[in-house]
């Protein structure tokens, strides 16, 4: 064959400009929007690159005419004919492709469009669920293929700044060992060994630790990861993320590196100058200040310790948690026009703090340079320290939450912290607020199994001070592990990693995974230490979520061109699906029914 | 912390040259080679980015001694030292960093190295699965590293190509709806829905047709696709496609991009000029002159058509095939010196015709200007005609396969032509001949089902000339389908798509998937061609196979960093596993005991 199958065209939908009056061009793409004043028909016809307005005039051939007056919204077509000028009365300053239309001779009509289920409109409001249904359609909007437009330029952003620097990129298994945190892995059956199964991976950790010590050197990969686990908050099955590991590089190499990648995609892809470094706040400090991990630093409303001036009140609630490891805290509600902090919305405040943990949150508003309401009544005499202390002005709101677990206190003051930053619209849109939370534990503690466990990782270095006493007091120890926090979400966990065997089966044991037990689990990983592991350590941003947070939208779907829903599932496919018992026969599995 | 934790190279290993005299520099690297002339050591230290000779010279401390004494081989180690020149008799002029050497001042022990199970070095004749088990060690060699580089390069030149044409990178689901090639689909199943599964993706072909509904117009993905079945060849169980569908495109421009891909790879990567554009051969032609459809363009020994004299001779082995739709086919195998055309060889090649189907492998001598020995007695009379058709000369074998099956002729003979092509050295092992191979059947019978089936997938186009009767001659039928072949293997595979909805079910119907059954497996395609599709095509190159035939390698497993087995499971982590029952419970699934 060969012949011309179609007429193909020759310039795209975004580009023409009064420079190409004149020319004979052939486009192709939907019927955007198609408006017939009698026998003169305009047509908006869109591709990937733009709209550009074809005009059938009244004086054409009766053959385009009764074409044009059969065009439907979203008909795929392609129009053959000669750019002209708009008169000036008719250009259109907010397009691209304003100043001209294109004067049709010949419209070919390349696939019919069914009655569509919702406008391909960013205005569209169907229901999420019917999107992903039609998702082939729903990408058509402006909005969502901006965002796959905007997603492919952050990701190749990513990539030249590795390709610019030595780093290797290198595909890791996804067919793998299903390791300890197998509770949320995903496993493959396979035909050939029926009875035994492969694990997706969680993320390419161990790969890429053997990576280093095959030397590699530098190395990152744009790797899918999985995670077979309830849907809850923004999580997909399958995710993306950022795979980075470097061999002899320390904390600060690490760190460095990534401000540098991260000036370098922000300038290319949004022309934003972002700081050559980013803040640096230890996880006790971020804690104490911004009530979490996470913090978004878009905004201020520091936390601080009440202790000085609540050790002095008469308020039970306030005494009590200080005898002992508890704390109280407080933060300043600042005064903002029009916005009133009255009892029903301090009732919201409290709300939010009790999610985590707080018995209540107790208050005082200044006003006319007095403490007044709340639990004023426990501050007799105190008043001018609190109000000295705290810097709280008139029509400030003073907040206080105390709890004898001090990270249980921080967590719920920081949750009254990130709903005022919303309510009182302290946040500046267009900003993007980069930290790095650093001097992590390395231990928390399991109460259901009543063990020690990894905070991050069990790959992850203990700082060295804390290298010769470990088993003393696994929860003080700090870890060499750092998360970079954008606009309050967590975009990257890293770390140093262990590479020496015998302190890896140290963390191992603390982690009540005894020699035996480890060694069958993490076998391959424990014995390519024996042979010379050089220093390394690595980090894995997530490229869903940087996405989201650069595109401003509120979920990771958004980002992902055919993602699962809320449910786990994808409407559009109909997915996970019954299979044929043949199926399963081959690969020797039974599904057990349930009893009734 | 953020002490120093360690010497930390200031330089690699690649890196020094004779204009760094005099320079105090840190090296990390792993000791490569290790010789000791009584207190004066020489270390050859490597990294990924070369070799750097450390020496201790012997008037060097104790302490520094004591340490050198102590290396091993593969000990990772920093080093710091003074770079100097080495004496004009110990210039290795192999070497990058030939012409220095570094005269250690301090040697720190990063990490030491058990007994090798191998020694790190091309030349080691380690079993595969030996190799595989410490892949971590086997990636040090040269040869593996340097491959893993190269496979980095060749798939960065692509995406560089992609980003400067308008393509869009997109990642499309990797846990999707179990398709029609079920049988050898991977299912997940997944703990959130008991008794459903999803299927790992054979590729993304449905993916990519829906973005091109969607208006992406340019896709291209670097994709992990999967395949549950039985290792034969030199498959995976996972591999790497470059994934390509273009909008509003007819085969001609997907061959040109392509083509301009491919010149762009290879003139990046290796700095060679490929031709502009590829040699295209039509199916039936290349089965014709070089026996299937793959054919290796590095020599020539082209096949041709027997029939004006063998219809002519007595033999009844080529009389027959002749009545019907069969066929005689021959090659002339070429004198050359040293190389004895021996009745063990020609059964050797008859052998290699057998597997094809070819019942024997006829053949006749030319000495002396005269034919002899084989069939030359069925030829009497014929001689000079036999002589002047085929330019045999002396020396030269003429070989003859005939089949009552054309195909099976073309294949048998096909063999043959392969097999003198090696054996007689005629292959240029520094040349890359591409070709394209392009009018294909689009239907194939299956004989064991007693239905058509899609040679290539049901997506493909007919070439328009045949779309009205398609259903009354299928097997006449040619598609808009092409392959990519290099140096005899298939390197890509494409076609143009249908894009109308009619026309699909016509294909379904065909081949055997009535329309309940079609709308069942295919709904969601079959709903999305309601919505104006645009005309697309595409194309998918096999990114492990280009990258062993680049790396002039044997198996994709040497350009594949962690790959699995010749038995398809993984000797390092040992897997497929068992898991734990309680893996198994939350499934709902458990395995079917085999009766004894």
């Amino acid at each position: 064959m060969s012949e011309e199958a179609f007429m193909q065209r020759t310039v795209t939908c975004g580009s023409l400009r009064a420079t190409d009056e004149g020319k004979s061009v052939i486009l192709n793409g939907w019927v955007h929007r198609d408006r017939n004043h009698g026998a003169l028909h305009f047509i908006n016809l869109r591709d990937r690159y733009g709209l550009t307005q074809v005009v059938v005039d009244d004086d054409a051939s009766a053959e385009l005419q009764e074409v044009a007056a059969s065009l439907k919204l979203e008909y795929c077509i392609a129009v053959k004919g000669i750019v002209r000028r708009r008169p000036d009365s008719m250009i259109n300053p907010d397009m691209a492709t304003g100043e001209i239309e294109v004067k049709a001779e010949k419209i070919e009509v390349l696939s019919q469009c069914a009655v569509l289920p919702f406008m391909i409109d960013d205005e569209c409001n169907a229901k999420e669920d019917l999107r992903l249904k039609y998702r082939f359609l729903d990408l058509r909007s402006k909005g969502m293929t901006d965002r796959i437009v905007l997603r492919h330029k952050i990701v190749k952003a990513i990539r030249e700044y590795f390709y610019k620097t030595d780093f290797l990129e290198i595909e890791t298994p996804t067919l793998i060992r299903s390791t300890p945190e197998g509770a949320r892995d995903f496993l493959v059956p396979s035909r050939i060994y029926p009875g035994k199964f492969f694990a997706l991976p969680q993320s390419p950790q161990l790969y890429k630790q053997l990576l280093m010590v095959s030397g590699m050197d530098k190395y990152f990969q744009i790797a899918r990861c999985y995670r077979d686990e309830d849907p809850r908050g923004d999580r997909q099955l399958e995710f993306t993320q950022l795979d980075i590991e470097m061999s002899y590089v320390t904390r600060d190499d690490v760190l460095a590196m990534m401000e540098d990648l991260f000036n370098d995609v922000f300038k290319k892809v949004l022309n934003i100058d972002l700081p050559k470094s980013f803040k640096r706040i230890a996880y006790n400090d971020a804690l104490n200040t911004y009530g979490c991990d996470k913090p978004d630093l878009r905004f201020g409303l520091e936390m601080h310790d009440a202790s000085s001036f609540a050790a002095k009140s008469t308020f039970n609630a306030f005494l009590e948690p200080l005898k002992g490891k508890g704390a109280v805290k407080y933060l300043v509600a600042p005064h903002k026009d029009g916005f009133d902090y009255t009892r029903k919305y301090i009732t919201e405040l409290e709300d939010a703090a009790k999610v985590y943990g707080a018995k209540g949150l107790a208050w005082m508003k200044v006003q006319e340079g007095k403490l007044s309401g709340g639990v004023t009544k426990y501050f007799a005499g105190l008043e001018e320290e609190v109000l000295a202390t705290t810097g709280a002005k008139d029509g400030d709101l003073i907040l206080l939450v105390a709890h004898d677990n001090w990270k249980k206190c921080c967590n719920s003051l920081g949750a009254v912290r990130s709903k005022l930053g919303a309510d009182l619209k302290l946040i500046n849109e267009d900003e993007f607020a980069f930290c790095w939370i650093i001097d992590f534990p390395l231990f928390e503690f399991n109460e259901d199994e009543g063990h020690w466990e990894a905070a991050h990782h069990m790959f992850s270095m203990p700082q060295a001070e804390y290298i010769d006493t470990l088993e003393q007091d696994p929860g003080a120890v700090k870890g060499d592990l750092y998360d970079l926090v954008l606009n309050g979400y967590e975009l990257a966990s890293g770390s140093i990693r262990i590479h020496d065997i015998e302190l890896q089966k140290r963390i191992f044991r603390i982690c009540n995974f005894p020699d035996d037990v480890a060694q069958e689990r993490f076998g391959f990983l424990l014995e390519a230490f024996k042979f010379s592991p050089p220093p390394h350590g690595g980090i894995a941003p997530g490229i869903d979520r940087l996405c989201m947070i650069i595109s401003k939208v509120n979920t990771i779907r958004e980002v992902i061109a055919f993602p699962k829903n809320t449910a786990a599932m994808s409407p559009m496919d109909d997915c996970p699906a019954v299979v044929e018992p043949s199926q399963l026969n081959d690969l020797k599995l039974q599904i057990v029914q349930e009893e009734k």
